[in-house]
């Protein structure tokens, strides 16, 4: 029998969305190391958090056993507005590499906030509305999530404070202006509106922030307000219950079609993408249903995974928050400034450190130069202006085909496409004048920073 | 019974999509009048026609009879990449208005160009491609079209030369990098590389440029190359023709579900969009099988419709181009350097003025703060941002349904939602800073202008 003809983009129906995120962790035989307060090194628990995050998330935080939960109907209304996002068969880029591989992508791209990162931000906006907050707070760096967080809080009338790390404030000042289209406040970081932007500001005057300081100022500026919580874009595994939804969709239209993926690849950087579109596949595995090979790529010049240690480390750089065991450079570590591609956070998502240390996943680091390249040839081809974190998936994607290519094998390889990259376009113009380096942290730096890793038996 | 529930966005299945392009004009009663020659002052004859372009495009441009044009498949190909593009049924925007209409909107904005352009850029490129060439020039203002044409070119392997108004290419860098991406070259407008820049750089040392000056450097740069053609995003004929999958899409989408639009509301620059939108349901009406209301919305600064005049003009600046019977402001008419919103233009597509002269279609002009203030209510309840170009549609679509709120009509209210705005942030930005101004040119100015038209009998 002929298989069915594959569309070049399938999207669900609406009533094949799914109803309820997955929750990998019931399904973990070692569950990931528990979350510790950062002033007695004792398991964090619902009380220790419900200062900081919402009553209802800290519920989905501490859950392992639960493994479905149901999406409330206000936020499947609002995944209705911008999903399904649709799976791609990227028959194009097989023409262009002569390859034999079957490439798809999930584009998660079709939005405003240009990523993914909207499918945990109504969801995190909407039970701090239920619980009757006046608002939340949060960081961002790239911009990909404030924005998408301020478009949650414009839909349900919710007050938004980004904090925005300095550097990409003055660098993307356009970002900017589309939370302010939302009706989002924001303040480059560190800044003096709070006790530990100014005392990073007075021990480095010059500073142009990071993801670590303007996480802790964004607690800070919860906790200090009536009304308020905190809101996290990655790391945190409620944010990968959340985004089990790009998982869940992108399983139920390959099973439409009888496709099943050989090798699952998606770039890591807090990990909130790659855990979401790996979630229901990997718990298969786990449950001795169907073998997948799971790929984490991630920037050479911030390899967390690869050539980071697996260890209990702070989450931010003002050590206010818990402390969590994950793969880590250090919570000290700040990316070379000629770092252009995203996914600059120290650590890695407790849920996938735990599944890379059990060796149910693989890992790998890429250099920005042939992230770029790759993204380019995939825009060419395909039509998409990639991310570039995004790129970094596309990148080794194109690597696993170019293999098939040479070995004749018929591979199935999905990857994630997070987003777009239309407010990258400075970071393109350095790849095009051949002003974008490679650089690698040494063995040395790598070690002074983890040096600096709090103790904890 | 109960109608069938209506999905927040009806995606038509790949064989449910066109196969053909609609000419409209095979079914209109009074043909647009034919473009002249700018020496002679006689019709434009294909032998006329052919130094600048493609031969397949010359006689699609001229034919006034033939109802329907395949779309040949490498193209259905490439609209598979893209398209169908959803028809969204904008539930939120109703509930915020509290209207009894119903809204619907056409969705072109996912994909990287961010508009409709690529519509009609793959179409033309192809035809050059098919036709041997080495390469096709063209003019953008926005950009959104030179983004679109660099796009269909990288896809074919096709060279791409843009002529960018300069103050464009000054205030928008990233669109170019867009541009870059792909592959174009891109030179600000005026310039030193054709005869009609120097001569317009002489006149006017400090000009930064217009949309009818980088016409006709794109003529000149076409014609004086080997193996080059002209290609236009917008005007003319054949543009229509391949915007027409816009309409017919949505009219597919609409038939599906049962419903029928009563108004359909449309920007219009040139009119590319509106012309294609409304393409189908028009041909309906010219042939009595049934009746629509159409709305064509221009901006106050640059109303070429609702205050210009119907006569014969010129396309572009340096006069290279044929003349076109249509309405316009001049082709020396430039609109005031405060406006932000697209569209600028100082003609109308002839299709479309012949319309409008029969009393087939109504205008209407809108102040661009109001424009924007529209554009920031519909992102904050419907997600998308949009292009300030598809915000003037979303003001008159809004009016419309306030309106029924008052008269207590369930219109169905159906608008083109052209594009996304991630590349005009410096123009909301003006308007969230209450920088933008609303100057609406003066009887006198638009006098002065259209005392210049050329003399034709």
């Amino acid at each position: 029998m002929a298989t069915k003809q594959i569309p070049y983009k399938i999207y669900l129906e609406e009533n094949e969305m799914p109803k309820a995120w997955y929750n990998l962790r019931a399904d973990m035989h070692n569950k990931p190391a528990p979350l510790l307060n950062p002033e007695t090194l004792q398991p964090m628990t619902a009380a220790d958090l419900s200062g900081v995050f919402c009553d209802e998330l800290i519920r989905q935080e501490l859950d392992d056993t639960t493994p479905y939960f149901p999406i409330p109907q206000p936020i499947l209304d609002f995944y209705r507005m911008y999903r399904p996002a649709p799976l791609v068969r990227a028959y194009c880029l097989e023409e262009k590499l002569q390859t034999p591989a079957k490439i798809y992508y999930k584009f998660e791209g079709n939005n405003t906030s240009g990523s993914h990162k909207l499918n945990s931000a109504i969801a995190q906006a909407y039970y701090a509305k239920q619980q009757g907050l006046r608002g939340v707070t949060t960081e961002t760096g790239a911009g990909q999530w404030g924005t998408a967080l301020s478009m949650a809080c414009a839909y349900l009338g919710l007050d938004c404070k980004v904090f925005m790390v300095k550097c990409s404030y003055e660098q993307k000042p356009f970002r900017r202006e589309v939370m302010r289209t939302y009706g989002a406040s924001v303040t480059p970081s560190p800044s003096m509106e709070t006790a530990v932007g100014r005392r990073i500001l007075a021990e480095h005057p010059g500073t142009t922030g990071s993801l670590g300081c303007a996480i802790s100022e964004a607690v800070e500026a919860a906790t200090s307000m009536e009304g308020y919580r905190y809101v996290l874009g990655s790391v945190l595994t409620q944010v990968m219950l959340h985004q089990s939804v790009i998982g869940l969709e992108t399983k139920t239209a390959m099973e439409k079609y009888g496709i099943k993926p050989d090798i699952i690849i998606g770039c890591a950087g807090g990990g909130s993408n790659l855990g979401g579109l790996i979630a229901p596949f990997m718990g298969e595995k786990l449950r001795g249903e169907a073998d997948y090979r799971f790929v984490a790529v991630e920037p050479a010049s911030c390899p967390s995974l690869t050539r980071g240690v697996y260890a209990y480390d702070y989450c931010d750089t003002g050590m206010v928050c818990p402390l969590a065991k994950m793969y880590t450079l250090g919570s000290g570590f700040i990316p070379s400034a000629s770092h252009a591609g995203g996914l600059r956070y120290h650590g890695m998502s407790p849920v996938l450190s735990q599944l890379y240390d059990d060796g149910l996943m693989e890992a790998v680091s890429v250099k920005q130069t042939e992230v770029f390249a790759a993204a380019e040839q995939f825009a060419r081809v395909e039509g998409i202006l990639p991310a570039p974190e995004s790129s970094h998936a596309i990148k080794v994607a194109m690597d696993e085909a170019l293999r098939c290519k040479q070995t004749g094998e018929e591979k199935t390889i999905l990857f994630g496409l997070t987003g777009t990259g239309y407010f990258d376009m400075m970071s393109y113009e350095k790849f095009h004048d051949g002003r974008m380096d490679d650089y690698i942290p040494t063995d040395g730096e790598l070690a002074e920073a983890v040096a600096k890793l709090p103790k904890v038996e």
